[in-house]
């Protein structure tokens, strides 16, 4: 023991710097939470690792401002091929699919790896924090109590971590030290689950470095553990991972190919005759991933034993590789990073204890990364958390909101865990030689499921159950899903679920926008009117007696937001209608819809219109969310764009119900008159 | 004189920072010539200063790969509003138009201020040179010699430039320390035309700074001088610009408004009866900038006077301002910079001396800023040269080429003072009170100059003339232009200008691309082949014939490359053809169309399709071009994008005949073969 320990005071701690850790992070430094982020590894990852981006994870990359980035650096997937052995039993072409059905998002699927996602996470978080809140790394959890007296105190910091620092050598994963062409390629083995836990050896090896071994206490209101399929976090709270792993192993090469395999460049899932399959995701940088089932590789024992690794090199992999996809060639000059897996599915029985410390990410739940899903969940858990922890943490919300992230999260998980399951045996599996092999799997089954998973592996299907922030009706009784789609105001918006993007014209200026781009992530909730067409003097008279209402000292506008603060900093309120633009301009509107500053005049940015642009079309709002232009209807946003209410555009009432049901009012109503 | 000077040689000394001189570094930095670049001012531009972006110039940015970092920060402008008096003579919103012409470009003009225009530029400068290139600040030249014996020896630096570094105080310009609620703002009138050439003044006090005044001898092949309206390169090689300057004077407010005129977030156009007129351009962060004329100042003399500049506040402005809004009200907390300038019109007799010393933008032609065209242009002559530059001191082409730069752009910079000239007038003058009032200004014809303006203004018209490297038929003899959409080949080609853009598919992954986005600025020629449908059996051999005339070792595509280079670093060789995206792959073409490299495989980015897109449509290239699909054309593109040739697709010895007019062959045949 080299230092004495000094209690350092944080809201959140978050044990982990990979993609949950880091979008945890990202969203409390956007909401300007005191925060601090440690992870046991010295450095950022640099190459491999996971790399699909579906579309619901570029949107929220977007509402954090740089979608744009992942979406100019990585490669686009438009097309999947599906090649399967012929009569004869060589491959064929089979079928073309869509990669990302068209029209579901503004962004399609994208490939990049999560090196280059980790530098966009940094430096939002970076920019976010003004540099107050940075990744520390070498650093890992060593104790952790948590005071069950205090966890329902909101100003209490009921858990206790203590930290160590480690020295550069003990924070350096090991590698494999393969050679290829006569240099070092990385490979990825030790993050593998074929790989033992090396956390204990971390510490050993940090308790001889006595210069790098010192400790530190923090004390936390919340701790959120996103340390990975081994987390430390989840052993230290008691909570496991229940599942099973199976008998397939497969390699992973990052090569740049040389081969006359003609479809190199799509995603391609080829079943060969009797060698097993191959998953081809193509990259960035001319790189190309191949997921390559290694047949020679049989499972050793029960669930917790491990394939022995010692024998697979990214020789043996290729060679695979090439058995499968033959008679075409295959070769490379260019390895990238390799790595190998054994297929399994676990997920936590909890997410969390006391809604005190809460777990994120693989930390959760595993499975295998064939389907692309496995870091867009783990960021998504994350996304669902983090603005309830800052809404919690500013004393906007009661805690109760925070019991949602497990009851919303652990269904994504189960349903991911099933995906996984289903799909993977399909994969694994040898094609069936005709009809009547019934150990074979069928190729017709195969494209099905690829197909049918497309809408899940786009994150676009997630729809949250009904809770306090959420307020749909009850599930329906025909069982199969409980979707609101019934409400009739806007029959195409789905409660529970992101609300979809068109094109909507700023009133002010006539410029378009995604109706996503306006809803930016920063912790907000937002009242979205759409009151139709308002040149016609009813809806003009039921848009103004609610914008009555909303003005008044009492309404909860001004009720929930404390004082002194923006009028937009807790619940902004947006209009989209459906007036012609050239009929209108925003003194038509009230002034609660175009707030007024005295230093900045009043606001441009709230209201827009559904119309015809110059350059881009009509998004057709109206008709594409299923609203009568001369209903219209008020829906309220979480701030991670799901929807929480539809309701009638003069309803003050429910919605100000609806609020009052989690938010806590900032001051008396004879304070705000 | 403090230090011993020291000879240092460089290809090309560009003297000013702004944003022509910085266009050319760019250039320069991505072909990988030495350069030296230096200002005399010590920083650059903060705040306010030129601030539109046309249509191409957009693209132009896109080409270097920052074009999104523009367009993302910069306020979109949509749509012109015209406002004139009425019969009561209060002002009206009489039109609405298009800002940008629907269609012509995949960009609309945007604003942004300079200073985020020069980050990108410095950005893309470090990026594109690895470090090697950077701004010199606080240097201004203060002789330059011209060795005319030796200007026609490409390997010669024929010119001898003394440079001398500035004290940090001297390269600081002066501000006029307006305060406005009680801090100082930045002005610009130190840039302005009513300002006096400061150049006499910072080399005084240089003289005066014994710690700064160091000198230095550079030895260039050429010099660009992009150093503003005050030019000393200009004056250094003895050239003057001619014009004259008017009775306006106009200021210009950068303010965040308070008002309640309707349209402040429109681009406006507001004649008033009577004191004069306002344009209202919205820029980004809340800002918009004003143009105001100021009826109360007067002309002082004869063309080089200035008008006494002391009286001009912001306070005066605004005051002129509100005269000419009214009834509107409209006031301001934030200032964020201001200036004033007389309007005038003038352009060099030449653009240089001995096709060695280069002038562009300001420093060759001066005009009014309300058309937002300044900066344009001026970006625009250094992209026209650049290029040029980099090609002929890499040995590709002849000098003879650098005779196109004053040849192509000296008619531009004619056609825009005449644009300025007129729109000048029409915009200073007062409106007609009726049909009668001769005196007075006809709205319509100002609406029409407006509209007609817009094409000019968005860069897109610009037509080059014939010359070595734009194979266009004599002007035809009609007189009014010298267009070149005769040919039958690609009726909606013109021949000169840039190459218009929808989208395309990459063969090999069906990713939808722009066609410019593939044109990117690296100095290379393109030939772009439209070989039809190739699953014609005609066009597959018409095709294939090309392909074996170019995979010939004495071809165009081996002999003008030096050897050891890239096969595509002189001429890129890039298809779109009209077969069906999925009935072809890449090995039904010519391995001259996707040429193999033994590390990298195949080319996977040189065989593009016009097919539709699962997301973005279809681009209907033969369509809009105007290519017939069972004839199909080659054309042939300058590294910046326009078109040189346009010839039929077997046409193999046109080609080889177009590149042989002007580029150096690299090998002898014998060589090659």
């Amino acid at each position: 023991m080299q230092s004495k320990p000094v209690a350092d005071h944080v809201d959140v701690l978050v044990v982990g710097a990979g993609p949950a850790g880091l979008m945890m992070a990202t969203w409390l430094a956007k909401c300007g939470i005191k925060t601090r982020v440690v992870d046991k590894r010295g450095t950022k990852v640099f190459n491999g690792q996971a790399d699909g981006l579906q579309c619901r994870t570029l949107e929220i990359f977007d509402s954090f401002g740089f979608g744009h980035r992942a979406w100019i650096e990585s490669n686009h997937m438009l097309e999947i091929c599906l090649w399967n052995p012929d009569q004869d039993g060589v491959i064929q072409r089979s079928s073309r699919i869509a990669d990302t059905i068209p029209g579901i998002s503004r962004f399609q699927q994208v490939v990049l790896h999560q090196g280059r996602i980790e530098r966009f996470f940094l430096d939002a978080i970076k920019d976010f924090s003004h540099g107050d809140v940075s990744v520390e790394r070498g650093i890992m959890p060593t104790s952790l109590e948590i005071d069950t007296a205090t966890v329902e105190d909101p100003d209490a910091y009921p858990v206790t971590v203590q930290l160590r620092h480690l020295g550069e050598e003990e924070a350096t994963p090991k590698q494999t030290a393969t050679m290829s062409n006569g240099s070092a390629v990385q490979d990825g083995l030790f993050r593998s689950n074929l790989a033992a836990d090396d956390t204990a050896d971390l510490l050993k090896a940090a308790e001889l470095n006595a210069k790098a071994d010192t400790l530190e206490v923090v004390k936390a209101k919340y701790v959120v553990g996103a340390d990975g399929a081994h987390s430390w976090v989840r052993k230290a709270i008691g909570l496991k991972l229940e599942g099973d792993s199976t008998d397939y192993i497969w390699g992973v090469l990052d090569i740049v190919p040389i081969t006359d395999f003609p479809d190199i460049r799509m995603r391609c899932a080829i079943h060969s005759a009797s060698f097993g399959s191959i998953m081809v995701i193509p990259r960035e940088n001319k790189l190309v991933r191949l997921y390559i089932q290694l047949t020679t590789t049989e499972k050793t024992g029960d669930q917790d034993s491990r394939a022995d690794r010692s024998s697979i090199t990214p020789e043996v992999i290729l060679e695979s590789a090439q058995r499968i996809i033959a008679p075409y060639k295959l070769s490379y000059r260019t390895l990238d990073w390799w790595t190998a897996y054994q297929i399994g599915q676990r997920v936590g029985s909890n997410f969390g204890v006391h809604d005190r410390v809460f777990l994120a990410g693989d930390a959760v739940h595993t499975h295998s990364p064939k389907a692309g899903q496995g870091m867009n969940v783990s960021m998504q858990d994350s996304y669902n958390l983090g603005w309830k922890l800052a809404n919690v943490i500013k004393g906007i919300s009661d805690r109760s909101i925070l019991k949602t992230y497990e009851s919303e999260r652990k269904a994504i998980a189960h349903a991911l865990i099933n995906f996984d399951h289903k799909f993977s045996r399909l994969f694994s599996g040898r094609p069936a030689r005709d009809i009547m092999d019934e150990e074979g799997i069928s190729m017709e089954e195969f494209k099905n499921a690829f197909q049918k998973g497309n809408l899940f592996a786009s994150g676009i299907a997630v729809d949250y159950d009904k809770s306090a922030i959420v307020s749909k009706p009850d599930a329906t009784t025909d069982g199969e899903e409980a979707s609101a789609k019934a409400q009739s105001l806007a029959t195409e918006l789905n409660i529970g679920q992101r609300i979809p993007s068109v094109k909507v014209l700023n009133q002010s200026d006539a410029r378009p926008w995604h109706l996503q781009e306006l809803l930016r992530s920063n912790g907000t909730w937002r009242v979205i009117l759409f009151p139709g067409d308002i040149n016609k003097p009813t809806q003009k008279k039921r848009l103004d007696s609610l914008c009555e209402a909303m003005a008044d000292p009492s309404s909860f506008l001004n009720r929930f937001r404390p004082a002194g603060s923006r009028y937009d900093s807790v619940i902004e309120v947006l209009t989209v209608h459906a007036a012609k633009r050239a009929d209108v301009d925003i003194f038509d509107f009230a002034e609660v819809l175009r707030p007024y500053d005295e230093v900045d005049g009043w606001d441009y940015n709230k209201i827009f219109v559904d119309d015809e642009s110059y350059h881009e079309g009509h998004g057709q709002l109206y008709q594409n969310f299923g609203i009568d232009r001369e209903e219209g209807c008020a829906v309220v946003l979480r701030p991670d764009q799901y929807i929480s209410f539809v309701g009638k555009i003069d309803d003050y009432k429910s919605i100000d119900d609806f609020f009052s049901g989690f938010m806590l009012a900032q001051n008396t109503v004879e304070e705000l008159k």
